[in-house]
Parts: C-alpha cells; structure tokens; sequence
C-alpha cells in the first residue's frame, strides 16, 4: 500500500515555512511508512492535511493549527494504528 | 496547465532536510507557478528532481548535487521559459 500525505497551505499567508517544518516532521517519525508527502500552494487561508485521500485536518473546521503531537496522531490513526509514537503519544 | 515537481531522496543518506530546502525555495520563487510539490523517500543514494514527469536533475547522472541557482533555471526552462529570475539567472 502505498501511503500519501498532502498538505494545502495559504501562501498569502506565509504557510509554506509553517508547512514544510511540518512535511519534515512527518517523514522523519514516518519513515519508511510514507510514499509521499505533498505541498500544495493555496490561498484563502487554506490549511488543510489528507491522508490516502482523507481530511484529517482543516484549520477552517478546527478553528487553528494541530499540535505537532495531534498531527503525528492523527497521520499514525490512519497510516499505522497498531503503532506507539512514543513521546508523542502522551496526551496533549 | 498543472505544474508538479517531485524530489525523490535517499533517507539513508539523510537528504531529507536538503530536500526540504530546495522544496522551499522552488515554492517561493515560483509562487502562482507550482501546483504541487512532492517529497518521495527513496534509498539507495537516490536524489532526482521531476518537472512535470521529466527528469530535470539526477545525481548519479549528474555526479552531484545541482547549485540552487541552477536549479531553479532548469525548474523555469521547463514551466516558464521566457521568465527572466533575475539575479538567479547569472552564470553560476
């Protein structure tokens, strides 16, 4: 299987810094688990994250960013749910 | 017309945060111009840059790793060849 992460950012806003910290922090945690990871250019204050196809997050529904922790959750939900994070699993 | 790049890295060679940089600075210069970016983790001493299905850089071809400048000319050749990057366009 194949696993894929995308990521829609604002550029209007600046989110690409924002974006790219957050691309790397998921193919480190997930490496060898994640394909590819995407960055898509957006405007209107996009920020959202897929998963195989699946909104996991949208700052527009959730009303802000994720936690770092709460985003590694999230991806591992769908990508590996068998698998402890560690550190990253404590509750937020 | 859709423009994608894809930078493929080896992850054992820890070219993750290279990839990531050069990720950011195609993003930026060409903002309004890329639709997608896409990071895929390889092995095997893999770094190749993609511009819409067409190999633009490969290191085991190339014996290296390309400057920023030049890469970025090979980015516009292939997704607006008649932009002038300015003081990315000298002769690196």
């Amino acid at each position: 299987m194949t696993n894929r992460v995308d990521i829609h950012y604002c550029t209007g806003c600046r989110w690409l810094m924002r974006s790219a910290w957050m691309a790397q922090e998921l193919l480190t945690t997930f490496e060898g688990e994640l394909d590819e990871l995407t960055l898509h250019p957006g405007t209107g204050g996009i920020f959202e994250v897929w998963v195989n196809g699946t909104q996991i997050w949208s700052r527009k529904e959730q009303g802000g960013f994720p936690d770092i922790k709460q985003l590694k959750q999230l991806v591992r939900d769908k990508i590996n749910p068998q698998r402890d994070l560690g550190h990253s699993d404590r509750q937020v």
